[in-house]
C-alpha cells in the first residue's frame, strides 16, 4: 500500500514542534468542538460489571436509535437494515470486502478521500477515477465520463456527499444521473454521507436512499464521528436493504466479533443531542467557512471554490508543487513562531499530475487559529522559492 | 467466506430461548467474571470534552504500560514495538495483511480458532493445516509434518499458545522445534498468546519472544479481552521488532485512523488490576476446569484431555456427527427446561472428517451452570438417536 503524501509530512510536523514552532493543523478532520453532553453523560453513567462483547451487528437499541435518526432525513430504513461498524472506516472496508472480488472495479469521482484507495487495495479491488476539477468547482463529471469507464468488472460507483475533500454537494440533477448509471448497469452505489449535517447553501442534501428505483443497490456509509465530534469512539454503520449483501457483510462482522461496546453507548446517547448543540456546531462551521474562504481568496494567487458542505476545501496555490510547498512550510518556514500543516491534494487524486498546485484544508479550528493560519500562508507564499506567478 | 457451523446454530439457540428453554452457553469465550475495578473506575473518571482520535498506533501511555506488563513475563519489548489494535481480531487481520501477499501460505496446527481462516481469506492468503489429534492430547504434530508442507509460498507459521480451542500449552521442546523450522525457512512466527495468564499445570508458558535467534520474525498477537474480562472494549495489539513489518502494519492502522479511545483508557487502567483480582480469576478457572473435565470424563463414552491452559477444551462424544448432535440439542432436546449450546469442532478443522465427533466447550460459566450443563449433556447423550456406542 503506498504511503500518502500527508503521512510523509507527519514526522516533519513533529520535528517542527520539537523546534518550538507552533504547527497549525489544517490537515485533519478532527473537530475541536465538544462531544454532546448527552454522550459524555452516558459514559459517566455506564453501570456494568462486565464490559462484554456486543452483538456483531451492533446493539439493537443503537440500531433502532439510528433508524429514528435517519427518519429525520427522510431516509426510510429500519434497524434490520443497519449494521454497526468500528468507525466509518470499517464500514467502507467491509462494504468493499463484501461486494467486490479481487479484480473488480469501482468508479470514484476524484479528488476523493485517500483511504478509499487503501480499503479497495485491501479488498483486492481497483478504484477507477473520474477527475473533477477546481475550475468546474468540483461538479460531477459528465455522465459520459463514467460510461466510458464501465467494464464487465465494474461493480459500483462510490460518492462522498457532502464531499471530503472538496466540500461539494451533489445536486438533484447530478444524483439523478448517478442513479441512472447505477440502474442501467446494475451497479452498487456506495454513498458516504457522514457530513450530511453540514450543508450551507440552502440546497437540499440528497441521500442515495432518496433515489427511487435503486433502493436495493445503495450501500450507505455512515459514522457518528464528525457530527458529534466523537471520532475516537469508532462507531460507524453500513446501511443496506440488499439481503444477500447484508449476510455477506455479517460474515466479516462476525469474524471481528463485535464493534466497540463503549462507543456504541456514547453514540446512542449522542443521537439525543439537543437542537441547541446541533445548531451551535452548525453555526460555528458556517462562520469558519465564511472566514476561511474569504480570507483565502483575498491572498493574491490563491483560489478556493466556496464549499457547499462538510468542513473541507480544496485550494489552488501559486506554487510549483504543493507537496513540496507543504513540506517546505513545515521544514523551513515559520512566521511569528508558527507554521501550517496542510494536506497536499495529490493524495486525493490518482490521475498523475492532477492537483499538483492544490491543498486540502479542514476548518475545524477556532477563528483565531484560522486567522493565524491565513497570515502564515500569505507570508509563506511570499517567501517560498517555487512560487509560480 | 464460508459460514462456520457455530453460526448456523445461533438462530436455533434464539429459537430455543423463544420457546422458553434455558440455553446454557458453552459455545463462547466471553468470561462472566467482572472487569477489574481499576478499569471500571477509569471509565467513570474520563474527563474529556472531546472524544477525539487517538494516534493510529495507540496511546503512548497504553503502549508503555503494555511494555511494562510484558516485562513481567520476561518478554523484552518496549513501547516502540507495540501497535494497539481494535481487538485481537484486528491484530490477526493486520498481521496477515501486512505479511502476506495473495497466494501466500501459512501453516497452522489444527484444530484452530476458526476466525484465523476468515482473516487469511481477507488477506487473500491460504491457511495450510497440520492436524493434531485428541488421541495425542493435541500435542504439536511432528516437525516433519510441517516440513512437508513448506513451499516457496509459505510465509509463516501460526500458533495459539495456550491454545484455543484445545487448551494445549506448548512445551519448551515443542517451541524449540517451532523456532528451528521458522529460523531454517526464514518464516514469520505468528503467535497468539492472549491466554497467557491461564496455565494450570505448573509447566512454564513459553512466549514466542522467549525463543532466541528469531526475535525479528516473531509477530505476537495479544488482547486484553480475556485476561480482564473486557471483550467489549476491543483492545488488542501486534508486537513486533521487525521494522519493515511495523511500517507495513502502520499503513493499515492509518487507513482505519485509530483504535477505540475509550477502550484504550480502560485497558491501560486494567493493567493495574490487583494481584487479588488476577488470583481470583485464575483460581476460578482452575476450579471450573477441574469440575468440568472430571464431570465430562465421568459420562460414559465422553472423553476430554486435561487442558493445560486457556478456558476451553475439545471433547469427543459418542455420537455419529457432532454438528448434528449440537443442532439436535438446540432443536429437539431439553432436560428440566434447559439445553446446551456447544461449538461443533468441525469448525476448527479444515481437514475433511477431522473432529467429526468432537465439540469445543468454554468454561466461562459458574460451577452451578457447568453442573447443569453436564447433566443436560449426559441426558442428551442417552436420548440422542445417533449415538454410536
Amino acid at each position: 500500500m503506498p504511503a500518502s503524501p500527508i503521512r510523509k509530512l507527519v514526522p516533519l510536523a513533529n520535528e517542527a514542534t520539537r523546534r518550538g514552532v507552533k504547527v497549525i493543523h489544517l490537515n485533519i478532520g478532527q473537530p475541536d468542538l465538544p462531544t454532546p453532553q448527552e454522550g459524555l453523560d452516558a459514559l459517566k453513567n455506564i453501570d456494568r460489571q462486565v464490559l462484554e462483547y456486543s452483538p456483531s451487528e451492533g446493539l439493537l437499541s443503537l440500531r433502532e436509535k439510528l433508524a429514528e435518526y435517519y427518519h429525520r432525513f427522510k431516509i426510510d430504513v429500519n434497524a434490520e437494515d443497519i449494521i454497526v461498524t468500528t468507525g466509518g472506516s470499517e464500514a467502507v472496508l467491509f462494504a468493499f470486502m463484501a461486494c467486490l472480488d479481487p479484480g473488480d472495479e469501482i468508479i470514484v469521482p476524484e479528488p476523493a478521500y485517500a483511504n478509499y484507495m487503501a480499503f479497495a487495495i485491501s479488498a483486492g479491488a481497483k478504484i477507477v477515477t473520474v477527475p473533477s476539477t477546481i475550475e468546474e468547482g468540483f461538479a460531477l463529471p459528465p455522465v459520459e465520463k463514467f460510461e466510458e469507464l464501465i467494464t464487465p468488472r465494474t461493480k459500483g460507483i462510490l460518492i462522498c456527499n457532502p464531499n471530503n475533500p472538496t466540500g461539494y454537494l451533489y445536486t438533484q440533477k447530478e444524483m439523478n444521473q448517478i442513479r441512472d448509471i447505477v440502474k442501467k448497469n446494475d451497479l452498487f452505489l456506495f454513498s458516504d454521507e457522514v457530513y450530511r449535517e453540514y450543508t450551507y447553501t440552502g440546497a437540499p442534501y440528497i441521500s442515495a436512499f432518496h433515489l427511487p428505483g435503486i433502493e436495493e443497490q445503495v450501500v450507505l456509509i455512515d459514522s457518528v464521528s464528525k457530527r458529534y465530534s466523537e471520532c475516537g469512539i469508532r462507531i460507524g454503520a453500513i446501511i443496506t436493504k440488499h439481503k444477500e449483501l447484508k449476510k455477506n457483510v455479517m460474515k466479516f462482522c462476525q469474524a471481528r466479533l463485535s464493534p466497540p461496546l463503549l462507543g456504541q453507548i456514547v453514540a446512542e446517547a449522542s443521537i439525543n443531542a439537543s437542537q441547541e448543540y446541533m445548531l451551535m456546531t452548525y453555526n460555528e462551521y458556517v462562520e469558519r467557512r465564511k472566514f476561511l474562504i474569504d480570507g483565502l481568496n483575498r491572498i493574491p494567487g490563491v483560489y478556493s471554490p466556496i464549499p457547499m458542505g462538510a468542513f473541507y476545501t480544496v485550494v489552488s496555490l501559486p506554487v510549483d508543487d504543493a507537496d513540496k510547498f507543504c513540506e517546505w512550510c513545515l521544514k523551513e518556514f515559520e512566521y511569528e513562531g508558527a507554521t501550517i500543516f496542510m494536506a497536499p491534494a495529490s493524495g486525493f487524486y490518482t490521475t498523475a499530475g492532477m492537483g499538483k498546485n492544490e491543498v486540502r484544508m479542514a476548518y475545524v479550528l477556532k477563528k483565531e487559529e484560522l486567522a493565524k493560519a491565513l497570515k502564515v500562508l500569505s507570508e509563506a507564499l511570499k517567501a517560498y522559492p517555487g512560487r509560480t506567478d
